[in-house]
């Protein structure tokens, strides 16, 4: 039986892959996605952006952390938060989710094809289900197959008590206390989760910084927030070996000779892409040793029909970021006209959480602009004073000659939300004056750039 | 003794009063700010925006209004909510609040005088205070004195079961259903609040329609949400008069003869100005039958020298557009240059909130722009199903031709804050392909804008 061609056939459902398909849909091409039945939806959707931050409102919510400014700062609404009740939201979020998906993906008459893909040659990829194998045809095919946890022969996970960030809502019982390895953004959004629940954590980072794109004061912020919570950081320590001690706990064993004992060890040092499971070479394409593709500023890669994106194709591997790829990417394998903005702002759902646009004050001293800061307190907000908001702060540079905005950072609450406020004033060359002259809703957190904005003016 | 001699002299604390005098402060001139002691923040922070928007948070907490798509229609954190629970938050709120514009004013080195004010002549004000009266001379005067709850002979306030809006939290208990007479903005807050406790409520209106500066779609998602939760809605019907029924319980007499009885009855028809409490004529400038008085685009009345901002002189009479008008207000006094940028954002915080900017529909089919609309469902948002949000909308028109943004409308959660991204998209001439080419943080209730624009897109 000849193979069904394909105007695009995309490898992985997850945001890249699914907005790539329904780009290329509405172009009125005919388009399949390949997947894994129980993975329809990607890493996003059954092991990352989604159950993570359907974990960290449920913890919000069920700790009462927001209400801690009222209630005094052991407050919680649960008094015994379980596993379970965390798990049941996170998968009640989760199959919605799903039925919005496949409803997306059908909707726009996208084929979904269930197995396991890999390149037979550069326009055929057989998929391998349990009705044995099939093959399809694509004239442009887009690469959007992820990563997993990257794992360590010295980190020996169990899936019950050294875990990785997948295996974290898998056990019956929460951490009596957990040590965190790596500080990247997963190891610091789930830290700061488990800490929010009054469970103390460590956290160990073989660097000597932690999230280095970040403006410093934010992250100065986040660690001494945490740090209340009881959250300790090991920064610049690098883990030799895990292993149980006599008394059954959890050990990490430094390179310092230090050891840090505990009850449960979460490994999320790095992820590694599913580049190396496709049989790339058929195509005549090749990933890294980590598993990537490198693709060029339209996304293909070195077999010009070949597209890659998602966190495939590496750093930011955000979903916001990987739907804006898998999209352009099929926009320009069809010969529609498509602008990336530049200004792309990064969420860090960390508790209390950080976004930013645009340029931090670390690049602008290097570029040498001659920028200005302008400031709000969270805390001085009506808005704040009403939803118990105790922490955070948004911060404006700007040129001080132009005046013009390059860059918003913000730490607490709402703060991935309000970002795009300061990222559509850069996008539009738009100057510190906007704040001062615009009316804002009272009381909201977006009333915090008004609030900085006046104070930026009033350092002129 | 010589009155002391001001730059500026401010009638009433309010958001007004506050913004126009640090401006002028700021701008090196001495400023003082006369108020009644305990009234110090002004209605915005004794009786209007400030309590009831802190309420509203309460309400939405203490109810677990948010988790009941997890846990069920009937869900509630405190099983028996009392006045003094809510009571509790509003006053923590109002006192930080209070501090923070003590504060700014002593920061900026605005004198602050107690007491009464009344006008003398054009430059001079009497304060009367329990010390007895004392004089200020103003080379300039700020008349920024609020509103206060319109009463009205028919409906006799008792403060107990027949109450304004400001008596709403000096009882004891919560009503067991509830009245409300008006469905303004106000009334409408209230009875969205109210009916979020499960508790009855019915809303009588001598207008057939309410709000009609909102779009008709929102309006009709709020009034279908508030039935959901048992409210009625009484519409072009106009109270006669209001008294008690012979078991004790409050009753409304309509002019179509019908009777609404119930437990309490809250009257929130209107509000009128302070401006007949000044003795204006001394000072040759004169207010309205309903206290307001008029004022040209910079905020002069009749006599140049004389400014008026805030509620005294009408409608929108939000804290936003307030501060707002205190600040053009001093910066034209003193000639500094200010710009007003047309777009104003309306905040209406009932349960769900609506914001709105720009143009509306009607107002579009008025003007005969041939405007296309995007829309995006919150409950397909994965940040709305993380946070528990079954209902909301935002809506955008743009012009087909152009494909301006001319509109943005929403209605849901957190719609006052994400309202000024269209804002700003609106301010610096923006089409709707911005939110094409934009990555927006993955989950938020800011995707809605990406989701609207491609929605919009398709149907051009």
């Amino acid at each position: 039986m000849d193979a069904v061609t394909y105007d695009l056939v995309v490898i992985g459902s997850g945001p890249a892959g699914q907005k790539g398909a329904i780009a290329a849909a509405k172009l009125g091409k005919k388009v399949a996605v390949i997947d894994r039945k129980e993975m329809v939806g990607g890493a996003c959707l059954h092991t990352g952006t989604i159950p993570s931050k359907t974990l960290r409102e449920a913890i919000l919510y069920l700790s009462g952390f927001r209400e801690r400014t009222f209630y005094g700062r052991d407050y919680t609404v649960s008094k015994d938060i379980t596993v379970a009740d965390l798990a049941f939201r996170v998968q009640k979020v989760l199959v919605r989710e799903l039925e919005v998906v496949r409803a997306q993906l059908n909707r726009n008459h996208v084929t979904t094809l269930s197995g396991t893909a890999r390149f037979v040659d550069g326009n055929t990829v057989e998929i391998e289900s349990a009705e044995g194998p099939t093959r399809v045809r694509g004239e442009h095919i887009l690469v959007a197959c992820g990563t997993r946890p990257a794992h360590s022969p010295t980190v020996p996970l169990d899936g019950k008590r050294i875990i990785d960030s997948d295996q974290l809502l898998r056990g019956e019982m929460l951490p009596k206390d957990l040590i965190v390895v790596g500080a990247g953004v997963i190891g610091l959004e789930y830290a700061s989760m488990i800490s929010a629940l009054n469970i103390k954590v460590t956290v160990i980072e073989a660097r000597p910084t932690v999230l280095d794109f970040v403006d410093r004061e934010m992250i100065d912020s986040l660690m001494y927030f945490m740090r209340q919570r009881g959250a300790a950081f090991r920064l610049g320590e690098k883990v030799e070996r895990v292993g149980y001690d006599e008394k059954n706990r959890v050990v990490a064993f430094l390179e310092s000779g230090k050891e840090i004992h505990g009850d449960t060890l979460l490994y999320t040092v790095g992820r590694c892409a599913n580049g190396d499971l496709l049989n790339l070479g058929a195509a005549g394409i090749e990933a890294d040793a980590r598993g990537r593709i490198a693709v060029n500023e339209f996304f293909q890669t070195s077999a010009p029909h070949i597209y890659a994106a998602g966190d495939v194709i590496g750093f930011p591997a955000l979903a916001s970021t990987s739907m804006e790829q898998g999209r352009l990417a099929s926009c320009h394998m069809f010969g529609t006209y498509c602008e990336a903005r530049s200004a792309i702002p990064y969420g860090i759902y960390t508790i209390p959480e950080i976004s930013i646009v645009g340029k931090n004050e670390q690049e602008l001293t290097a570029e040498k602009v001659p920028y200005e800061i302008g400031v709000s307190k969270f805390e001085e907000l009506a808005k704040g004073q009403m939803l118990g908001v105790d922490t955070g702060m948004l911060k404006i540079l700007f040129d001080r000659n132009t005046r013009k905005l390059l860059g918003v950072h913000i730490f607490g609450e709402r703060a991935t939300e309000i970002i795009h406020i300061g990222q559509a004033v850069i996008a539009f060359g738009g100057t510190i004056d906007y704040f001062r002259d615009t009316v804002f809703n009272y009381p909201t957190m977006a009333e915090a750039y008004k609030v900085a904005g006046l104070d930026g003016l009033n350092r002129l």
